[in-house]
């Protein structure tokens, strides 16, 4: 890495605009800036699964004081014989929705040859934590100029994340925020998905000006455990939060994907509130660079 | 773990009094109450290196809030050719500063012939991250009714902690207070020792009625991610902090244990600031209790 | 897993030739047999950089007594500013190289766009470690019907690992080789890029007739430690081995891609020789089937 | 660790007769050699648990080919709960057995305070895995002049491990045995407690010149994997092996201990042969040394 790692022109050292690390680049979705002072929320499905499912969660986002409608129409599942996700009919229920509630669409996209036609619904391209290292994915997201959210993949270094930005930045595309959704340890099996990696958190704002959100979601994949990460990744540093969440009243076992992590939209209003009571914290100054 | 866990008197079922998950046992030392509303910030240096080193930090975490003094007398240390403490004497310049500033004692204790000496001048007794499968030492400090901070093993599953802990309760002392302190991943080496365990605070604190203190020092190596990690720990719900601290205008290249972590006083003084302006936060019911 | 598990085709419970955990199915690559009592070594170099490297590592290849050539024309590169790879040129030089020598060839694919093109040349597709969970990839593979060789995700779970494959299966295409490369774990860094697992060999062969290949060249990432591992990999159970390996005399300096861990064709000989004297071990019956 | 590691008296470099990588120090343990051509294979019970089974069992392990007896008389239980061992009972029922067997006795001593007695009838002393780093019993142990089978922490690094045995070295005990026993990682647990850490052996042989030997029972937890792991492990290059046996026609279920990874000594006899046919192979030179 560390031959490499002089040339990514998304740190610090070679953005001279952001040479101070109490600089944010900021990206701009659908009118929503990630990157400022007051933290952004993205919540919705995990899936697109129906157009009264999705219509009825996003409207219940807005109402809990969301920013942004999250929701997969492309999924990427361990298995083959599992739920795959809408697909054309999804980004259409997405657009659909946009239209109603006004929020921006942020959906993951999984496959080149569809980075297109995803680009043409969606206001952000989500590239999951399977795909951070899928180089040709992230070229053709580099090519599209719209803003790109990079998941970090569950069991990746820093400096493999920051160039797995790289390759979308080298087209032309620097509108990308950086997404910690948990690693894998040798210890959290029996309570826990994976664990949240608060610890990269100021690292990496002071390695690139590029944004940080936090997907306590995936990083729990457990309702009762996203309130406490969420706070937590908010007092920690990111500059916003992804979280999945269930209709109203809606019923947990009818989902296809990842039932048990959706929390109710009461509780996303409450992590909304959290949210709003904080200001992004700073960065202590000075101290050294992590190696990468 | 299934079977033997159903007889640990510290899990909730075994403890009447504290079936509801938002009760906590209050852990009493010198007059400083763990486990209530208020989050409770012990820090002083990593080693007692000298008498006036010792009190001028005692003096800086008093003037700063900290409401308890930690110190290292005997360290375990990687290599044996590192400093280990200074032992029987660290003991006494603690016993001496306590009477000067008043601030309670948490030392740790390594081996059990020493169990019963470290009691006689400590307030707390601190089991270190090394020591939390050394059966024959949580049995020792079971059998003093001293406090006992319990820091849980770098690679330690839930369980096991939780086992630990009953180690010392099996001896009729309950007055154990837990203490996360981060855990080794595969993809953090770069820019932290450790990753702090944020998503283990909630099922711990479900589990057992014991309160947790977090320890950002250890869980990242680095005093520029203490003040990140120490709020984290705060909003996701720990009843308090173990930090280390320089001396006031210290230098931390004389340091013999440890320098790359302590912050200075006026960092902590932000930090218990922060402490103080959050109450702990309850967690949400009903949920499952997690697999041990 | 537990419920989609019982779906996959892969297993031995749905094919029913397969039953007994002796037997294994052959996958026939250029007319070497993989899964039967005799390992099989593919060895060559990292990436083809030019067409005299390709064909003097081949000759010597050969001579050593390995049975396919591996050469990559697509290389998945952690930073976008390192080499790529020839691309179509390594294709055509890898074409030619087997007409000369009359090894077949095993080179990865990246891209869903360019599995046909590959498959024409490629007489075996690797999916690399980054791509285990490429879905669009796997599906694209499953399709040509040419062997497949798909390796582990460096942090992936048994299950994930089998329902990769049968991303692949699904589509008709049974010709599958699975390949262990090593794993990431929190304690190797000093030493070793990852550690092979060799205990999921005998749980991966019980669970699947599918048979496997050890990687010891990325399971290290150092020549010094690749004959150790081979041999260990041919003892644990593997039916064959991928090596990268150096040019007669070539300059290690010289290389543009992974060149710690390449070995000198000598050493290629001696690890052949020692998989020629030991034939494939059997599994221990009976056992129970592993949890996937 | 870099600096420290330089005033390792184990190491090679501060041991001029074991200067050459080819060279190992040779431990003598009741008249058997660890370190030399031949492999050694220490089998015994998990636990001491009567005189009846502690004797089929040693005279089972005498009739398969291994040449020395473990046995635990006081066993570090992850629960208080659990069986903890018969103490002192079996320590005279491993000496009587002894006596009547003539094999040479290798048994866990977890307390410093039970250093002497232990090492009155052991022959070897074993420190577990959760002890490498318990100080004061590294620091007895060497002070003994028993020699000391050292097992590495599972998660731990090479450089902690070999500074441990150097707490036993300072104390004038060079008579040290290293055991690799698996390591924790985030992928293996639903087919095998650990990962065998293959990839640290030859390092560590290059490191120092200490003998190294293999426990396939815990680098597995499964008796279904123990002969893939045992074989895998001296292909690779350790000096020994220590094995969990069952007795003759014993019944797995009535063991109070680790019943599921003790096998048969029917297998017992094949792993024994196994070893009996290859020689400790050697180290490839020249070759850098690891970073401790």
């Amino acid at each position: 890495m560390s031959d490499s790692s002089s040339d990514l022109s998304i740190l610090r050292r070679c953005w001279p605009e952001y040479a101070e690390v109490s600089t944010t680049h900021r990206v701009a979705v659908h009118g929503v800036e990630i990157g400022g002072a007051a933290s952004v929320v993205i919540a919705g499905p995990c899936a697109v699964e129906s157009y009264d499912q999705t219509l009825n969660v996003a409207r219940a986002v807005r109402a809990a004081g969301g920013q942004l409608l999250r929701g997969g129409a492309y999924k990427p599942r361990t298995s083959p014989h599992s739920f795959q996700g809408l697909g054309t009919e999804g980004l259409e229920i997405l657009a659909e929705v946009r239209r109603l509630t006004g929020l921006g669409i942020v959906t993951e996209v999984l496959d080149p040859r569809l980075v297109e036609r995803v680009a043409e619904q969606a206001d952000m391209l989500q590239i999951g934590s399977r795909s951070m290292q899928n180089f040709p994915l992230l070229t053709e997201a580099g090519r599209t100029r719209k803003p790109v959210l990079l998941k970090r993949g569950w069991s990746s270094t820093l400096g493999e994340w920051l160039c797995a930005a790289e390759y979308i930045a080298k087209e032309g595309n620097r509108n990308i925020v950086m997404c910690e959704r948990g690693v894998r340890t040798s210890c959290q099996w029996s309570y826990s998905r994976n664990i949240f990696d608060l610890n990269v958190i100021e690292p990496l704002r002071r390695a690139t000006p590029l944004p940080i959100i936090g997907d306590p979601s995936h990083a729990t994949g457990s309702w009762t455990l996203v309130p406490s990460v969420a706070r937590a990744a908010l007092a920690a540093g990111v500059h916003g939060l992804l979280i999945e969440v269930l209709e109203p009243s809606g019923d947990r076992e009818q989902l296809k994907c990842d039932a048990e992590q959706a929390i109710t939209p009461e509780t996303l209003a409450e992590i909304v509130a959290f949210a709003k009571a904080m200001q992004v914290p700073g960065i202590p100054e000075p101290a050294p660079e992590p190696t990468l």
